[in-house]
């Protein structure tokens, strides 16, 4: 069998998970990454593997089958991912939850003969899959979606902003009481406050007005304000030594009832490292991008319009003998 | 919008399951009920619906969209299935895992012009799909299964069958240890025993020897013998008010890793009713299966088969904005 040849667009954190979970795929292969780096700078896992700039990519046609987009929604993702789907079978694990329906759209108005799998991490991705499938079978029922204890990127970096501040973690931690809450098919209305916390970790600059950055964190909008925030300022040291690590997961639970009869689902994750696992998850949709694209379905995909089959490399009636 | 046309073939209390699921979908309508019991011997909760004989059923082409399957697999479905798919669009919720392969070739070359969605119930169903996720996911891991606590049908059936007993019924429970050592990434090797608990609840005839049907009952191949199996005698009274409900449930864990960071995944079902919750996944999968035949999309399908956006009342774009 001839493996499917994966490509890495952007070596940071996902795109280093990435690598790791090509790397436990028997069918498939890493031919090369791409990086707006200096290409001499990087260091791969694997030093057989070729590190291109990021500009030559689509000289590469005929080359990769799959492309792996590793950047950020905000900036990366936005530019890369109509640019690549033209030219690429992709996937990304884009989660700017609000505009996925405009960047679905543009990436399939290019990808006429490719398959580009969108948003294919787990928020958006597994969890979206799972209140999905709740709601599609408890339709008089009520879906929670609890995140945590995990590092927010976005809520750290806009710590990291406020004058002053050296350096910064933030844990979204769901609170325990609501979950029982929601477990126990009470199916209550929950704020946003009631159900996460926010923990600060901060070093501050010499000199800087500690009260006054704790003040602009707990009441910056949209992001803390609407929630019980607490800051602790601590060494740059501690900081890297107890919160460099990025563990994520969180929740979905969904509660029902059929009649006077009441069920509750859950998914839960609990992730030592989050860049591993969504690039774990990218590489199971890039299996079902290439067989998608041998078959000849071609346009922008999500999670949900993907037979689960397709993402695992056991065929569909070894899947049936040994997992129905 | 027209709805979707449902009947319902046997009406235990799988169908009495699916009638419940189908008055909550605002996109379908039950149209009849077929039993093979005399019709004039079935109440159903809304008297306007038409009961007739399953043997009548034939002449329903045309008039039924979708006809789901409610009889038990190892008498009912083995002869139905292959029957019903010839004609119909068909959902069951085949549950003899070891047979399912043969079962779907059966189907598979009857539904030439329709579709079949086959064992769609939550073990298999739902929690073939986790399993195929996860593993497909992680496939540097280990999966488990566990299920309970419910009634086993089957284990109830068996110890009914044995001389001097009235009426039993037999919980399934999971060993709350062993869920924890899994929990804790160990990835422990767990024997049956080491899994499951069977608790019975068994009511003797008058004057039946009862250490005779205890003995007979925990050195019960298959069914017993291999797991720590308790034994209580009960009045027929408590029987029937304390254990005549269907409750069932399990969860699914997948242990896996990348490189050295650990991440568990676990699907949780908590279900007061069985049969109804069962019932609810088959309503969710005969909206699927009314869809892939209108879409030329024939033949035997499973749960892996079938992308989720099928599942839901509502469509594609509005499913994407508001669950991914």
């Amino acid at each position: 069998m001839k493996k499917i040849r994966i490509g890495i667009v952007g070596y940071g954190n996902v795109g280093k998970g990435v690598e790791k979970a090509v790397s436990s795929a028997s069918d498939m292969e890493l031919c090369a990454v791409f990086t707006r780096r200096d290409p001499q700078m990087l260091k791969l896992a694997d030093s057989s593997v070729s590190i291109f700039a990021t500009s030559d990519a689509e000289r590469m046609t005929g080359e990769i089958d799959v492309m792996l987009l590793c950047g950020g929604s905000a900036t990366d993702l936005a530019e890369q991912g109509p640019h690549f789907a033209s030219h690429f079978n992709i996937v990304d694990s884009y989660d700017n939850h609000s505009k996925i329906p405009e960047y679905l759209a543009e990436i399939n108005a290019v990808a006429t003969s490719t398959t580009a799998v969108v948003a294919s991490g787990w928020d958006p991705g597994l969890f979206s899959m799972m209140r999905l499938l709740s709601e599609a079978i408890l339709p008089d029922g009520k879906g929670y979606t609890f995140w945590g204890k995990g590092v927010s990127q976005g809520h750290s970096d806009a710590i990291r902003r406020i004058q002053g501040v050296k350096n910064a973690v933030q844990y979204t931690v769901p609170i325990k009481s609501a979950i029982a809450a929601v477990r126990r098919g009470t199916m209550p209305k929950l704020d946003m406050r009631r159900k996460h916390l926010r923990e600060c970790y901060v070093v501050a600059h010499p000199g800087a007005n500690k009260s006054d950055i704790e003040r602009k964190i707990k009441t910056m909008p949209n992001y803390f304000a609407d929630y019980d925030t607490s800051v602790k300022f601590i060494e740059n040291d501690e900081l890297l030594s107890d919160h460099s690590k990025m563990p994520h997961g969180g929740v979905v639970m969904h509660s029902g009832r059929t009649g006077e009869n009441e069920h509750m689902i859950e998914y839960s994750l609990k992730l030592d490292s989050n860049p591993e696992f969504t690039g774990s998850i990218m590489v199971a949709y890039a299996r079902a991008a290439f067989r998608m694209a041998s078959e000849g379905i071609f346009g922008a995909k999500t999670v949900i319009d993907i037979p689960l089959a397709y993402l695992s490399e056991k065929d569909r009636l070894e899947l049936i003998r040994e997992l129905l």
